[in-house]
């Protein structure tokens, strides 16, 4: 645990002097602080009505002075607070003036602060939206706490700008209980599972977990705003998700030296949620949950691996390998199998021979050898396969004589070729491969298994894995969207709408369950017996119906998957059962250019399209409910991995 | 009356021997027909249960004949018919290989006739769309006459692509009336009205018309799909408006004379329509109206005129003086205005003085002139200002030294200049001046005329036009949308959805009643007494809601206005009660990126912005209801008027 988690930043509503601006830039610098909150009436050229006019004067010329101190970076560590309350349709003016004003002095990030009702939400819309349109400035809206649906609706309407984020504003003590670091449970706990990627401990309830905390996570936030006056000693539960997170928080300067008091004691508290994690999760590799909680916490997409096609590095393969808890369900699984081939009659006679497809630096053969050792089992011979050459030096170093303690040595060929192009000379009974993607299927794990596998088995070898489905579930996902347009504005590239890409979805908001949709089971060696419009060899069709659970905006869908590697064992990344502590795989994530709003009970009914034919794979979807879409990437002209 | 209005092509679902396509597109060049439909039942190599094997053989060697006789033009002569009859689902892979044969002989539009229910909708689009996004095939899809919904389905799941149309095939003949050409009425009627433009003649009911007709008018038509067998002698009421647009017909070979024959007293009988015209709208400019309709029939967008930031060329001036209808409107006010102040008190006191605001090369003069003469006034001096020099010298050769016979000389100074720059030395008692646009004030005469106004005619004089309301009204215009979305990929300029554009909206399709959004009454000569947050000055806000009259798809609304020249006269653009033989502005149009599905009773609500400061004007627009959209043309991006 390095950094203390918190950010602060002061909003100070005096108005300042001259030497205020400087005496701000300077604490921000001190207390490594993000940015300062100033205010913003303006001069009176424009604001006409202001009574401090000498308070003002410093607008004028200080930047000259901050710029030759702070190395003429003093606009982007300030973002100007329009003080005008919003009472009244004139005010309006004033806004658009102090913005105005704004942009002349180089500050181009407003806070706005509008506690606006339904009716005046229209006109200032549309003169955010100006303001974000025509002069490129960044609009950071204050919300309150519970009416994200004014928020929602602003964002609507300002075409989900990059350029707009969202500050909201912490509900007042009063409002929610405040509950001491000491007492982990209630509100506190579930965010802090969550934000790693944890199912609940036993015995701890997440009623009264507040959702509206969840729904805030997955905007793009800008900063928490804290109400006024901060209660001493008891901080807001509320405010440990976005403290976990490292969202900015704004407080008054008055509050600051409170507010690192309570970094502090979060900090020290943190030790005792590590004792809980490890307690309950004794598999997992502690340092790589945290270090991916922290790292892929933002919901930025991410182009999919795509080992099939292109050779993994060396890092990469030592990042999966980290995975202690995907690998100890191989163990398991691979267990159970070699006990059930060791149960057959005929066992004796021939001898054991594995083949691991696709081994990458091994990681399945290690499983594969402490599996037969723990359980005392003799394996004869280990064929590993391995198209990657350079991966392959690695793996001969490592298992060309193998041995474990009972068994001596082992004859282990390692074999440079694709396995989907080697014909084998003999079978083997168990044929071990990890060829999962995100979205389970999407690797083309079917596409190199189902045709090879009765080569390489017969009739009676096993598969680990045996069987996968993939997951869909509708999402709110703001970040990950405003990652995509920013992604298209630079590239100038509008298909990235049409591609699936793989994101760290746990702050994204699930508007409801995840539902199954495509299933290949290689323990069954039979062909499917029959073949329909949309169904043929490994391309498939599915037409799912969601009942949306919350209400929200509906970004695109999540893709999950689970996995029976082998009897009862298996893993899953489905949200609500997902496997505790794996982090090999984030979600896939299949977006729409044009989000939807989604009440409670709504039906979102999306086709997914699974196609793979002439050497290729893709993907194609569109929404059919609430309203009827386009098809995205058609004919799989914007994202397909060649099968070749 | 020109070219027949008739535009054959021949479907021939005869299998084609070697010399058939040499003879097919020998007829077409003699009948002068646009292309033929050749079936498509491929060779046996994609199709393998053809019974027609050696028929087929010109597929592979034709090309090259025919590229000799016809400049290798016969892959844009033909256009290929998939003749697998889609029932079941593998017919689909049938009709997949049919269109990768066509691919393969260079022939890429195809016409599908699926016939298709609910069921099979799904995979036939993503199909489709897979050819037009993976191939760049054009897809004709022919839909039976009373299933506009499926089509929508389709259209929307292949995301509105330019390259899918439609050809709706016509209803057999026991489904509709059968009419005589010589029995103008009924069907027949209201759609040759719509046409050009025109109301209802007095005494002819619009009932029974064939509204299904007017759907599909409004959308990506290719041709129009005769049914077989086509009744001798009794020609489908449901054909006319297809005919009058020379929409392309497929008919059987085995009817071409028969159409003829049909086209031919189609000729002959387009006298009678034209004598019921005349005979309804004495005032119209026939030819003019006939060439506008025929010329600008297709919805294509243009880009509206800025008379105020560029100097109109001599031949659009003079297109525009054509219009007699509007000029014979206003000549009726200014005699109506002229009577009012000779009917005043102290009328003999002073001189008549007129100023005419803008006279380009001198219409309103004209009008002017002769209203003073009918009636018997003596105007004594007209001052005329133009800030066009070139249009000047026209005026000043024309009008320097006028006379009417009574009145004898009138003082008439040409004022080359910016008339709100001017500063009159006198007040006059009339102004005169034509600044609308299509929208009404989308030309900014309210900003031309608001402030100058009150100098030029002091606290008496006129203003013609008193009153101006611009209207709007949803609608669905596949055709311009298909243009603006060509117009957006040619020019890789996304911004077209963010522009107003004028279109000749004549077959779209109205899905609601135009409603009022912003008037300008220069009758009252006071202040607006209030101001509030959307409207201050010329600038102005609305939100309309309609309730949809129609089903359909809503493209984007149609901009239209009303103006009330003086006391009862009045010119009015707005569907239903456009005054008849108009013909200077088509619609606004208003278009939505994302076009919507529209239920018959489903609410539509629009906001509009008219935002007029800083030198500039423009209008911002978004869609509450159905779906809330973002606000388009924000701070006038994309889109404005320069007022300097």
């Amino acid at each position: 645990m390095q950094t203390p988690p918190l950010t602060l930043c002061t909003h100070d509503s005096e108005p300042y002097r001259r030497c205020r601006l400087c005496t701000t830039l300077q604490a921000l610098s001190e207390k490594s602080m993000d940015f300062a909150v100033v205010p913003l009436d303006a001069a009176p050229d424009v604001y006409p009505g202001c009574r401090n006019y000498s308070d003002f004067a410093y607008f004028d010329d200080s930047p000259c002075v901050a710029r030759s101190q702070y190395e003429s970076s003093w606009e982007k560590l300030c973002v100007g607070r329009v003080q005008t309350p919003i009472q009244g349709p004139s005010d309006l003016k004033a806004v658009e003036a102090a913005a105005m004003y704004s942009l002349h002095i180089g500050m181009r990030t407003i806070l706005i602060d509008p506690g606006v009702g339904h009716r005046l939400l229209k006109p200032l819309a549309r003169l955010l939206n100006e303001l974000m349109n025509r002069h490129k400035m960044s609009v950071w809206y204050v919300s309150p706490w519970d009416q994200w649906k004014s928020w929602n609706q602003l964002r609507f309407m300002c075409g989900h700008n990059p350029l707009l984020g969202v500050c909201p504003r912490l509900p007042l003590m009063s409002d929610t209980t405040s509950v001491g670091l000491n007492s982990m449970h209630g509100k506190t706990l579930p965010s802090i599972c969550r934000y790693f990627g944890l199912p609940l401990p036993k015995g701890i309830s997440a009623a009264g977990h507040d959702k509206l905390g969840d729904l805030w996570l997955s905007e793009p936030l800008r900063a928490v705003y804290a109400q006024q006056p901060f209660a001493k000693g008891h901080p807001h539960s509320a405010l440990f998700p976005f403290l976990l997170r490292k969202v900015p928080l704004i407080v008054h300067k008055t509050c600051i030296d409170e507010f690192r008091g309570f970094a502090k004691s979060f900090e020290l508290e943190k030790e005792e949620i590590f004792s809980i994690f490890r307690k309950t999760y004794p598999d997992a590799n502690e340092d790589l949950v945290v270090t991916t909680a922290r790292e892929y916490h933002d919901g930025t997409p991410l182009a999919p691996l795509r080992p099939l096609q292109e050779n993994l590095e060396n890092g990469v393969y030592e990042a999966f390998e980290r995975d202690s808890v995907k690998y100890s369900a191989y163990q398991k699984a691979i267990a159970v199998a070699l006990q059930e081939i060791r149960a057959r009659k005929d066992f004796q006679k021939s001898g054991l021979n594995v083949a691991i497809l696709g081994a990458g630096r091994g990681p399945l053969v290690t499983c594969m050898m402490e599996a037969a050792y723990k359980i005392g089992i003799k394996v004869d011979c280990v064929h590993i396969f391995e198209k990657n050459k350079w991966a392959c030096r690695t793996l001969e170093k490592r298992f060309h004589h193998m041995s474990n303690e009972d068994c001596s040595r082992i004859h282990s060929p390692v074999i440079q070729h694709d396995f989907r192009k080697w014909k084998p000379d003999r079978t083997f009974d168990l044929a071990i491969s990890e060829l999962l993607g995100s979205f389970g299927c999407n690797e083309a794990s079917p596409e190199c298994l189902v045709d090879t596998l009765p080569e390489y088995l017969g009739k009676r070898g096993l598969s680990i894995p045996q069987r996968y489905t993939s997951y869909l579930a509708p999402v709110q996902a703001a970040k990950t969207h405003e990652s995509l347009l920013q992604m298209s504005a630079k590239s100038k590239d509008p298909s990235v709408f049409e591609r699936l890409h793989v994101v760290n979805l746990r702050d994204a908001h699930f508007l409801g369950k995840p539902v199954a949709c495509f299933e290949f089971d290689h323990g069954k060696r039979q062909v499917e017996p029959h073949s329909d419009m949309h169904n043929e060899g490994c391309s498939k069709f599915c037409s799912l119906t969601f009942i949306a659970t919350e209400e929200g905006v509906l970004h695109g869908f999540a893709g999950q998957f689970d996995c029976t590697l082998f009897g009862t064992e298996g893993i899953s990344t489905v949200e609500g059962s997902r496997t505790a502590g794996l982090v090999s795989w984030f979600s896939t994530y299949l977006p729409l250019r044009n989000p939807m709003r989604i009440g409670k009970d709504d039906r979102v009914t999306v086709n997914l399209w699974r196609i793979s034919k002439e050497g290729k794979l893709w993907y194609e979807w569109n929404i059919e409910e609430p309203h009827l879409t386009g098809i995205s990437n058609s004919g799989g002209v914007h994202d397909f991995l060649d099968l070749s």
